[in-house]
């Protein structure tokens, strides 16, 4: 089998690979905790070629494709990003960093910015591409749920406008780091709480501080259960991103970009207020947006 | 110079004791980070005696008077809380945990609890109690920021109901653990942007999640300054609570216990939207509190 090129999505906390035959079969996977965030930037390629070496053909030179925050100011080269409104960027505005090894090349795509309100974002703007190349006609909004959730406006092939959510990240430090994580421990789930709490958050968001500390007063004085007050506090922190995001969403045509049990949450609580989005994986639209760079990248030679 | 008695505030996290002589004159004080969170309950009395050891005299026994989390269910020994409305715990609800030194008799005074909205305290009540000796006849609401900030409706000497925010927890996770962290490094302060954001998070309280990452981006993108970050940063959270707790303040007289840059920053959110509230010192009310148990004690004998 012959390689042909190598996808890579290389985050903050993890890196994975994709290697790709000349008939666009995925021959390997791979993936590390080497991400970003734990990589000065001459590591980069050292950690790269532990997981590809034994792919490459010394014989000629694999294009490596690369997406996400490898390509931010601390990452391995910073790949200037691009201002919406725009397409998502693809091969030409790709960076390639330095590298020693003569068997690749690599390409580094960037993110898109946007300056009012100020947001940022790398990699979901590859996932949209992805998501794009399949779906090239369409005009609604996309959201991406994780870490930090990004609802995007797409029309004509361009992201418009896009939002970033922390909600992921505070679920994360609520849960295991806060005075709430004494009553959260387990994996109960209480899909009732979840959308009682959706409605709370969205109705009055501003009590958002005061029912937090409920869950750990509820737990000490009524035995709140573990799964319910873990299905509460998701439910009210995805709530009020829904009200801070209604604009995105409301009368509007909504798919959602994700995998797992978090994206199944996202679907349920906007089906729960009207928009029933339709579910793409998060993984093959990012192989896809990669693909479309080294797509961009064949048609120009 | 004979000790009377000795004054323990014992939290989560630190502990401290003041030596009380007979005259009512503070002896000394000490303190330490032997808190209520990593003490099993047979290590209490051990982590006492080293701070007051020296203190004891062995033809008495000297009272110990304890508030605080020390009294929890995972401390030394359970207080159960006294329920709202009532007046602030004192000796007559106070728990006696097992000693084995015959020279100390230890009481610790129980928290408030109240069951709908379901909301718990420890520690905060003795500061009311210390503040209501010294104001008797408030009527109004107390406003106790810090790590959880409670706001409790006073009336008739008692504690008729309270709510807690987690604001500071909030605000010390996301600052010293979440993304946001790389943009708030260092101690500047900007003033204009804790009101402005105040502003916006009464106004918009749903944006607080998309908001929050725009700090993130406006320093990838316009070098927002750490100070004006951390400032925006406290004043969108003590914006939320205010918004959660307006049936607490609006058109009340209310009054902060606390102490340092914090309570500045409540005295100057409160001020804002015209809650002019005077502030007390909190070590001295929480001394005060502990002083009416000793009181208390020495009425009934």
């Amino acid at each position: 089998m012959t390689v042909d090129w190598i996808a890579v999505d290389w985050g903050t906390s993890a890196v994975r690979v994709w290697v790709v035959g000349s008939e666009g079969d995925v021959i390997r996977r791979a993936r590390s905790d080497r991400g970003m965030g734990q990589l000065a930037p001459d590591a980069f390629e050292r950690a790269l070629l532990d997981l590809i070496e034994a792919d490459l053909d010394t014989d000629r030179v694999t294009p490596v494709i690369c997406c996400g925050m490898v390509g931010a100011r601390q990452g391995w080269v910073e790949a200037p990003y691009a201002a919406v409104p725009c397409a998502p960027p693809g091969m030409a505005e790709a960076v390639r960093p330095p590298v020693s090894d003569p068997r690749i090349s690599v390409h580094i795509l960037p993110g898109l910015r946007q300056d009012q309100p100020a947001d940022v974002m790398r990699g979901e703007e590859t996932q949209i591409a992805g998501f794009l190349s399949a779906h090239a006609d369409f005009d609604g909004v996309l959201c991406l749920p994780g870490t930090h959730a990004k609802w995007a406006r797409i029309s004509a092939g361009e992201v418009v406008s896009f939002r970033t959510a922390m909600t992921g990240e505070v679920f994360a430090l609520l849960s295991g780091s806060s005075v709430l994580r004494h009553g959260l421990a387990g994996d109960g789930w209480d899909d009732a709480a979840f959308r009682a709490a959706i409605d709370d958050a969205m109705t009055a968001p501003a009590q958002l501080t005061a029912r937090l500390f409920s869950l750990r007063a509820e737990g000490l004085l009524h035995g709140l259960e573990a799964g319910t007050a873990r299905a509460r506090l998701s439910g009210l922190l995805i709530g009020l991103e829904l009200a801070a995001m209604r604009p995105y969403w409301l009368g509007q045509n909504v798919a959602l970009i994700g995998e797992g049990g978090l994206t199944e949450r996202y679907a349920a609580a906007l089906t729960a207020v009207g928009a029933a989005p339709a579910v793409t994986d998060a993984t093959r639209v990012t192989l896809a947006g990669l693909t479309r760079a080294r797509r961009q990248m064949k048609d120009k030679t």
